[in-house]
């Protein structure tokens, strides 16, 4: 049995009898193989890429230590360093001394839910054990280009995906707060009660942070729980030169920030903030008597477990804080800083270059560069239409190529009414500029007979 | 600074400069320290304990690779051991060529949360679109010894805790079907809609096995979707001495199974299997094109993310199917088998022993042994309620007084009228005859004197 066909049987029915050591190694290496490497500096296919050594350390003890978050007995180290972290990212965020109130959950879908959750209870805490049928319509509202966990969270809160309202975006993708201001206006003329505004701070695709400042007048005009999906975005926070790109961002409620993307802290570590203390334990705990026991010997402000979804929860602070302490604010800046610096070498180098168009106009505000190739067979066509159903397959082809030689991975989608582009994204700080010109090469030599 | 202080000054503020490879050696070390040995023998605190050195290999190995559930395209060796082994676990439980649907999920709750949410999709798919307010009071039941997770599930879905009905158990805390008949038959009087009944194979605190034939018997006749939560009890079908225990979960339509329990999978790892195919697509699927693009170059089937809650997905599968191929299925029978002698052994030894009251009658049905410790000061006091105000102090002052010395770990709660109890549990197949015998001393010893 050659090498490959021994790994194809590695993936048979589990069997009753153990393997041996051998097979479990070969296993091992086999799975490693055949994994996708996404810390290559010239894996761009997702926001979260790259493998940072004191996080995979970090990530290594927490596997060890193998314990869950539900009480400051089983997890006392774990809980305070998330207290720490999470009082510093509200600090950050601008929220005074750091006061509010936050978790660390299974990424930022989830991050998301509670959001919405929380808004919910703040408005009417009886739907805790009411349920929906207690309250009027609820309506949230969201750009469109926002991410569809919005939507999901609502399907599975009972709120429905036709109670979120989706607000027009500017051209370069950010929401049009005027655009919000009346669909506030007309869902309560309707007897609606809108209740959740998700503003995005760098959305999937283009990378566009919604104004902040300017939503957050709406929200409070109208009453209505601001949060700040900040998923992407949100680490721009580190950074003294990029930040006022969420200027506004403390008037939130509530703010999801997942360092596991543009902070490279190893997959997951999605934290959600909320400015309201003692919220999320009212909204969300049962009072289990058999896990939060009330007659124990510490402080029991400690046991955090009953503010959570979840019951255990897996420990995803350690690889954050330790990489914090390594690295320091300014070695999150930097690294934030240079990904940022790599989009804009990218954007500089094809805005003008022949074969390239740009999905929209202006900077990257984010890492995001968005783009169609047009191989020169496509370059000229006049029938509009024809070349925009051309274009359309080009991206998917390349990709599929560059996954067959497998020399990098770039994502590309299409939006609206725009055919299917290239994203790029660079949140890996391994990254150089060598790889950003060697990905245009790439996209060039394997597109070029399309 | 000696090395107390010097440990205790790890846990500020984290800095902006970056720490010395010294300090964040140091942290490390002091957060290993600090930390609660879950592997330990002697820890019998919760029902996740032990550490298996393949689990462990496994779970580094996944940290090394980095990566994220949602699609073929950046997982592909783990989409498809997923695939095999929840196909493996669903035959397991009984269905037919393993046929149906799964996920691994971030806890139980969230497993059951999934339950409930396919629960209501099956029977009015129109509250994803159009939400809770679009169909009539829907309610829930489960036993009232079942996890606190169904009531919070309850309430984040927006069908609210009073809609979960709490169904009477025996003696030894499995369900009364005649009661659940009694109260689904009560619900449709007042005009509610029974939509699911959460049997528990393997409570919390009790270990016990909810009747699920009977059960099933009465969801069939009043067409109500069955699920057992197996967070505890679902890897007892890994053994063919124990498996009739949960005699009928062939007959649910979702069972939830925590390999992180009772297998000894490190943290975390809980499946939901499901009954009928597609359900799950159906329910949760938003279709964003930016991650599920439908014009790959290989089979769609395989991009699992849209039919999940969450967005990314950490990868749980590896550790779990690693484990797998070095044991066996025999393997995990014989520690399985093994955890549950131990428990029959410290049920024998302590059943007639002075001191000791068991809180109900009858040889542990799971690893839980639930009992009270009677130090010698109670054991003969006539005043029933002064004897048992005494008692509910007991526990938590011998467990504080574990923690404080180190040497153990064990938990306890009240239920019910029952005042503060033990509840020992075992799924460390590191733990030995001896170190039950341990425990039983160590409880005398720290409470002899109360």
């Amino acid at each position: 049995m050659d090498g490959d066909t021994k790994t194809m049987t590695f993936l048979q029915e589990l069997q009753d009898e153990p393997a041996t050591l051998d097979d479990i190694l070969i296993s091992c290496r086999a799975t490693l193989k055949y994994a996708i490497k996404t810390a290559h500096p010239r894996y761009f296919n997702q926001l979260s890429t790259g493998l940072d050594m004191v996080g995979l350390a970090a990530d290594w003890l927490t596997s060890t230590a193998n314990t869950n978050m539900f009480t400051y007995e089983v997890a006392p180290v774990f809980v305070l360093l998330e207290y720490v972290t999470l009082k510093k990212m509200r600090e950050i965020i601008g929220w005074p001394d750091g006061r509010g109130d936050g978790i660390f959950s299974p990424g930022g879908a989830i991050s998301n839910m509670y959001a919405m959750l929380l808004a919910r209870f703040k408005m009417f805490p009886e739907v805790k054990e009411k349920g929906m049928s207690s309250v009027p319509r609820l309506v949230a509202f969201t750009s469109e280009h926002s991410h569809f966990s919005i939507k999901k969270g609502a399907a599975a809160l009972g709120i429905g995906t036709e109670s979120v309202i989706c607000i027009k975006v500017d051209e370069s993708g950010k929401m049009i707060p005027a655009d919000l201001e009346r669909r506030i206006l007309e869902a309560k003329q309707k007897g609606f009660v809108p209740f959740f505004v998700s503003a995005t701070a760098g959305t999937t695709v283009y990378g566009a942070f919604d104004p902040l400042i300017a939503i957050s007048d709406v929200c409070k005009k109208y009453n209505v729980w601001m949060h700040v999906d900040g998923a992407w975005g949100g680490s721009l926070l580190m950074s003294r030169r990029h930040r006022w790109k969420l200027d506004g961002v403390d008037r939130a409620n509530s703010v999801t920030w997942n360092p596991h993307k543009m902070m490279s802290v190893p997959l997951q570590c999605s934290a959600l903030l909320v400015r309201e203390e003692g919220l999320m334990q009212n909204c969300n705990q049962m009072h289990a008597c058999y896990l939060f026991q009330q007659d124990k010997h510490y402080d029991l402000s400690y046991d955090t477990g009953d503010k959570a979804l979840q019951c255990g929860r897996h420990v995803d602070i350690f690889k954050l804080w330790l990489m914090w302490r390594a690295k320091g604010t300014i070695g999150f800046e930097a690294q934030i800083d240079k990904c940022l610096e790599l989009s804009e070498y990218l954007y500089n180098k094809i805005k003008d270059r022949e074969g390239y168009e740009m999905v929209f106009d202006g900077k990257p505000q984010h890492t995001n560069v968005c783009f169609w190739y047009l191989p020169p067979g496509i370059r000229y066509m006049e029938d509009k239409e024809e070349r925009k159903k051309h274009l359309h397959k080009v991206a998917p082809v390349i990709k599929a190529r560059m996954m067959e030689y497998g020399t990098t991975m770039v994502s590309y989608q299409p939006q609206g009414d725009k055919v299917n582009f290239f994203r790029m994204v660079i949140s890996n700080p391994a990254a150089t500029f060598e790889d950003i010109d060697f990905l245009i090469e790439e996209i060039e030599r394997l597109g070029q007979d399309l």
